[in-house]
C-alpha cells in the first residue's frame, strides 16, 4: 500500500482515479508569496487550462483551505468552535472526502460530476473542485455560511499565492451533489470552489 | 489640513481622537510573512497588551481586511459582487467609518463604546475594534454572513502575519452598536473584531 501511495506522490493524480483512498503528502507549512502581496493578487478567475495537479499541491491547497494547524484547530475558525464544515473533493472522474486529521482523501464514488457541480464551462477545466459541506445539526445556518467564508478566502489566497485561479460558486445543483457525494440528511453544500491553472 | 494629517502619521493615533476625520497612510501592498507560514500561525487570541497602533499599521490592517486591491474590487470578495459590507472602526474614545475608496476614517462620534462592543475584558485591551456592517438591502442574510467570513479571515491572517492578536466576536450589543455607529435601518452588524498587541 505504501508503494502505491508513493507512486501517486511522484506521478500526480492521473493514476489515482481508482476506487480507493488517496494518501496526501504532508502539507508544506512554509513558503508561498508574502502575505500582503498575496492579498493584493486575490481575485476571482473563471478561466483555466486543463492540467493535472500534483499530489503535493493538492495536499497544500486542502491544508490551506481547512487543514489542522494545531492538534485540534484548523487554518479556518468556526463560530463557537463548532467545526461543522468539511471538504469534499471532486477530481476527474471520482469524488472523495478530505479527512484532514488523517491527511487522506477517502474515496466516495466514481462518476462524472460536472452536471452536479454546475457551469460546465468553468468546472470542466478545473484541476479540482472543492465542495464545502456543513453539518446543519451542529450550528445555525448563518454561522455555517459565515464559517464557509473563512475557508473560501483561504482557497482564494492559496490560489493567489500559488499562481492558480479559483472562484467561489453558488450555482451548483444541490440535489445532485447531495446524491453524488452520498451526503446524509443533516449535511448541506454551502459552496463549490473550482481551482485550476491559469493560461 | 495636510499638516495635521502628516502629524497623525508620525505620532500615531494618540492625538487623533478629535471630532474629525483621520487620513490613513497608503497601504503597504507588499511584505508580511510567507503565506503558508501565516496560515500556520492563524489562531484566535483574546488577551492583549494595551498599546497604541501606528496609523501605518491601522491603514494596512484595514486595507488587508476590506481594502481595494483593484479599482473596483476588494481584498475580500462578496457573493454576486454585491459589495454589501463596510467596516466601522472603534478607537479609544471615538468611532469612525472606513472609507476604503478615499482611504480615510470618517468621524462618526466620540464616546465610550465598550458596553456596545461587549466583553470589556477583551475589548478594552484592544488597540482597535473593527465592526463589520452589512447593508441588508443589497443581499440575502446568508450571503452577508458568508461575505463577513472573508473579511474576518483577512483580519485573522493580517494579525498572524503582523504578530498581532485578534478574535471574531458575535457577543456584541447590537442595539447599542446600532445607535453608537449611527447606522440606518437597513444596516446590521454581523461581527466585531478586536485587534490588539500580544504580551
Amino acid at each position: 500500500m505504501k508503494k502505491i501511495f508513493l507512486l501517486f506522490g511522484v506521478m500526480g493524480l492521473a493514476c489515482s482515479m481508482q476506487a480507493q483512498d488517496i494518501r496526501l503528502n504532508p502539507p508544506t507549512r512554509t513558503g508561498g508569496k508574502a502575505f500582503m502581496e498575496t492579498l493584493n493578487e486575490r481575485r476571482s478567475e473563471r478561466s483555466y487550462v486543463k492540467k493535472e495537479m500534483s499530489v503535493q499541491m493538492l495536499s497544500d491547497l486542502l491544508w490551506a483551505a481547512n487543514g489542522f494547524n494545531r492538534p485540534d484547530k484548523r487554518t479556518a475558525p468556526t463560530a463557537s468552535n463548532k467545526q461543522e464544515l468539511e471538504l469534499y473533493v471532486v477530481l476527474e472522474g471520482a469524488a472523495y472526502f478530505y479527512d484532514a486529521k488523517q491527511n487522506v482523501l477517502k474515496f466516495i464514488a466514481k462518476g462524472d460530476f460536472t452536471a452536479a457541480l454546475g457551469q460546465a464551462n468553468i468546472t470542466s477545466k478545473a484541476a479540482v473542485s472543492i465542495v464545502i459541506v456543513a453539518d446543519t445539526g451542529k450550528t445555525a445556518s448563518k454561522y455555517a455560511y459565515l464559517d464557509t467564508g473563512y475557508i473560501s478566502q483561504n482557497i482564494y489566497l492559496y490560489a493567489a499565492s500559488a499562481g492558480l485561479g479559483t472562484v467561489a460558486r453558488g450555482s451548483y445543483n444541490g440535489a445532485e451533489l447531495f446524491k453524488a457525494l452520498k451526503l446524509t440528511e443533516k449535511q448541506e453544500v454551502t459552496l463549490v470552489h473550482p481551482v485550476g491553472f491559469l493560461q
